[in-house]
């Protein structure tokens, strides 16, 4: 079996923040979740996660598929590693990995794990070759080219800080000898702590090769230890999803200022224009509009849609419908198809039938909107009554003046008319007009007159 | 005369377009048609267009000067060149550009006829110097420095591989020698394509010299193939602009999200906040704030005036007036000076007169407002009956109070008076008080009463 | 006493503007306040600005403990020094500044003091190791490292051109030096100007050390000379502060398109969207939800609160409490914990209680709103009759009603409940229902009836 262990028990002092670091956010998704994701893509049949500071936040984020253990004391990665030894089998694949880098892909665990396959190493780690090695520790091969160990900045010798081959800290190890190695590591060292790199001469001594893939790029390795290193994990990974979109036939105005999770869909010839941040299992269809400035968060649109300045959560909207600018459709908002939701709009709970439009300064809650059917502006839906909330229902081709108001639970028949600035608390039937407010008066000379008092004040 | 071919006739696979790629936009404009401006500013004219793949479509972006031939395989550049055969006489000047490169500069195509002309070449190629030459056709010049061929990438041997002056598609040609050349290119090549580098050894072995002008940046010579490039281009573009508006004295704050058409203009003094959109032909004045979060398109706005995080289409706004934050400026919406659009409000084809104010939360749409008129907040102009469209009216100094409906046609006189909550229906003389409203009825206990109900239910 | 002399006399003809160059602002701050400001960081106890073009302008955004010297040509650096001749003793340290250098940092300037005094220099010069020295003046040096003197570009011999040490333009005086020398700089130069470095020899002269501080960035000594370069120093110092405020736990997604004054205040753990501007000494509390494209200005937000996609100016909001998206608060909204500010809701100079909700659609002005009270959708607040404003009193759980007008002066008592569409204009006694509208009428077959008769047209 194939298993990852992923070392998630850090505080992250300089995160200056009261969660632990692993669980802060990259392009919507934890980071832990990052690299959990990549390494289950890469094949990975069982998580293991090693916890330690906020354990219960790190829990909480966690799929109910990752076993975690508790490290008490953090005493190193060889100490965090053994935690998990009774989830290991010395038939297991195992790969360490650390809850801080989300940027390691998938891809290159894939050629890292059949590189540790194809060379049947005891213990292989991942490497990548950089511009400035200063501070990571160094690959040393012989001349076969086989790893012999690695040595860490502060313990390296001229010769050996002139290397730029440099340690992942991403192992890959064969069950067996993890668990037999892990025995033999010590802490007779500065900082008293068991280190996982010592596996590698003991796994050596074992009389079984080791090897060195050369295969990150030091962009995926970048761990995270700061807001500041968050933001520049946040922006490599925001442009690699969009490179994915583009390269799909989306265009993305701008890519610095678009901003998708991981795990949204885009259809091709879909432009996305700048500022846009699309999350949370998103789906757009093809040839939409969307932006500038438009957040779709966990919500549906259909091919053909144009999406302006708006705000879309939990909702649903159809084919060749128009939202915008400065809509706001919330949860269990489901629009048809040809719709128009336009500016200043709210919609929330409702079902907005194909052809109907709410153009302007109206909100619609808690209600069944038929075909055809035409929202004044300034239209509410009152469904609420300080204690209770109520449904209003508006069957087809139905005509709501403008500044009306529909006092749920109301029904609205089908081709019912009802006249600008009626506050409506009764059902009207099928074709009927209804009107509730007062006639106008007119009172000639009333504006000189106040004048003329005001004056006297 | 000066002409240009433009070869426009690909579909550019990459795009996974439905769009043939020349008609994808850069900065608001079809690629295609940067290239044909450009050339029209370097002095060519006229514009012959080889068209292909989605003919249709390209040709419905084409200005109605542009000639268009029809090329119906696609059997390589000479090949293209050929179709435009009949438009080609022997005294004219014949550049062939590439419809996908939408960053070529007039500037540098003016030197390059310059140059073309003052060497009396037969054919002139522009060239580009770069760092990592891989991939492009490498110019092979004589001691001279006179052109002597181009080679390509895979034809070329190890020197060659070193010369870093690249081929940039785009040729000058003597039309006597454009046609007399053009009919000994073969295609006896691996892809079995007509090749117009071709050219260039057959006018050579014709006894004209054959010049190559080292005078374009590669940023300018850039293809566009992918969206991924078109986002690149178009990043490249957008600071050519804002560069430009800087210079002449905008203020900029971010030139990284401001983005504007390549034909808009804006007066010196003016800032333009980050994350606005400028497009199709706006004009700004001088002394403006424009933005945050601003969409300006196809408007004018006036001297000193300021429009925050608004959205403008086909509007007109005078001097020193504050629009939004979030207003909505439709289709022939034409406001005065010193006037207020504010929060939440939509106007549409109205013209609305000078120091009148709608503060907030009003749709004010068909309408004819005077002069120093105050539109209360939650006002709505309604002129739509579900069939027809009206007009109101409403002069000099009128008052509308807040959560009126105006319910078109409709005249409301000069200092005339709206009572807060009216539905005016009937026109309001000169001066005059108008009430549409119920008085205030109070159910002293009411609240403990329906408590009380509502517990027993 | 440490002085600072601010040379801050130029036009800066090539921002193209109608104002002096130094009062164009970077990051909400004129240039010139940022040198001054820096200075004073850096110990600085007077600062005295020379001031030429624009005086009036550069004056008014001054504080009033800055002195102000006018030179009425600019006849060059020492020229322009001398003009504060009598604010100079020879006890002082002086420091010469360029207003137009808004980057230089109080850590870089508390060095170079440090420097100047170990060394008892009578000149110190700031200076910066740069890869293209082009342009700048050059750093002489003997071989013991001391500073020679400064040659400028232009009489540069080829050794001299080579040297990478430039002057930054920025110098340390001792007070009795500087006075002593400047009545010996002349201006015999093709500019007929007379130049500060030249102090540097007339002082070498009088037997003192002069020395030169190689401790700036080339960064930190950018000059601005055209809104090109004021908006790269926008950049830098925009990036600074960010850097400063992740580096204090706050999570900032997109570094680029977030806009932070350099006064503002952020708690830890508070997340930053893309596209904010909080400025003018705004203070945002912990664990906050700042944005996306929220801009808010010179305004308080408590621990916990969200704001998304709104505006706020001079406004208070409490903890835990909800903002947006599109909501506008204007100066003197003071909103309490745990309150909803929703959709399309302004607020004006109103006390708005804890536990309240405005949730759509609503204007709020001039009021005080007490404790869990909810104001319905399409609310608005009369506060204005054409000539004054009044005041609304709506007490603890009172309930408004949608569409309900609150005509001020009015006062609705503790837990009155407000009949949708109503317009109040009288008191509400406490627990007590007010309705004021009209009674639903229904016309059955009005729509076919309306129908025929527009039909017969």
């Amino acid at each position: 079996m194939k298993k990852a262990i992923v070392l998630a028990a850090g505080k992250g002092t300089r995160m200056k923040s009261s969660s632990p670091k692993v669980v802060h956010k990259v392009c919507g998704k934890e980071m832990v979740n990052h690299v959990i994701d990549s390494s289950k893509k890469a094949g990975v049949d069982q998580i293991i996660a090693i916890l330690g500071h906020g354990i219960d936040q790190v829990k909480s984020v966690l799929g109910e598929d990752v076993k975690t253990v508790y490290q008490e004391e953090q005493l190193g990665t060889a100490h965090a590693v053994m935690m998990a030894d009774k989830y290991i089998n010395d038939e297991d694949t195992v790969v360490v990995l650390c809850g801080d880098t989300p940027l390691i892909m998938p891809e290159t665990m894939n050629k890292f794990f059949e590189y540790h396959d194809n060379g049947n190493y005891g213990v292989t780690v991942l490497t990548a070759r950089v511009e400035d090695p200063t501070g990571y520790g160094r690959i040393v091969r012989d001349e076969n080219g086989s790893l012999v160990k690695i040595v860490e900045q502060k313990d390296a010798d001229e010769n050996t800080l002139k290397i730029d081959e440099i340690n992942s800290g991403i192992y890959c190890f064969n069950g067996a000898y993890l668990k037999s190695s892990l025995q033999y590591v010590g802490n007779d060292n500065a900082q008293g702590e068991y280190y996982l790199p010592d596996t590698i001469e003991i796994i050596k001594s074992q009389g079984m090769d080791t090897g060195a893939f050369l295969g990150a790029t030091i962009d995926e390795l970048m761990g995270v230890n700061s807001r500041n290193q968050l933001s520049v994990a946040e922006k490599t990974m925001k442009l690699r999803i969009n490179e994915m979109h583009m390269t799909n036939g989306v265009t993305i105005i701008d890519t610095d200022s678009t901003y998708i999770d991981a795990d949204v869909e885009i259809g091709n010839d879909t432009i996305i224009l700048p500022g846009c941040m699309l999350t949370k299992g998103t789906k757009i269809g093809t040839n939409c509009k969307i932006g500038p400035y438009t957040c779709i968060e966990n919500s549906v649109v259909g091919d053909g849609t144009s999406v302006k300045k708006s705000e879309l959560i939990d909702a649903k909207v159809g084919m060749d419908t128009n939202v915008g600018p400065y809509a706001y459709l919330r949860p269990k908002s489901d629009i048809g198809d040809n719709c128009k939701i336009g500016d200043f709009v709210e919609v929330k709970n409702t079902q907005f039938g194909d052809g109907s439009k709410a153009s302007h300064l109206s909100y619609i809650g808690d209600a069944e909107v038929g075909k055809n059917v035409n929202i004044g502006c300034g239209v509410v839906f009152v469904n609420y009554d300080g204690k209770n909330k109520f449904k209003s229902i508006v069957k087809d081709n139905a005509f709501v003046g403008s500044n009306a108001n529909l006092v749920a639970p109301v029904t609205i028949e089908e081709d019912a008319f009802i006249a600008t600035g009626s506050t409506i608390t009764d059902d009207i039937p099928v074709g009927a007009l209804a009107v509730a407010r007062q006639r106008q008066v007119v009172k000639e000379g009333w504006v000189a007159k106040k004048r003329e008092k005001d004056n006297k004040k």
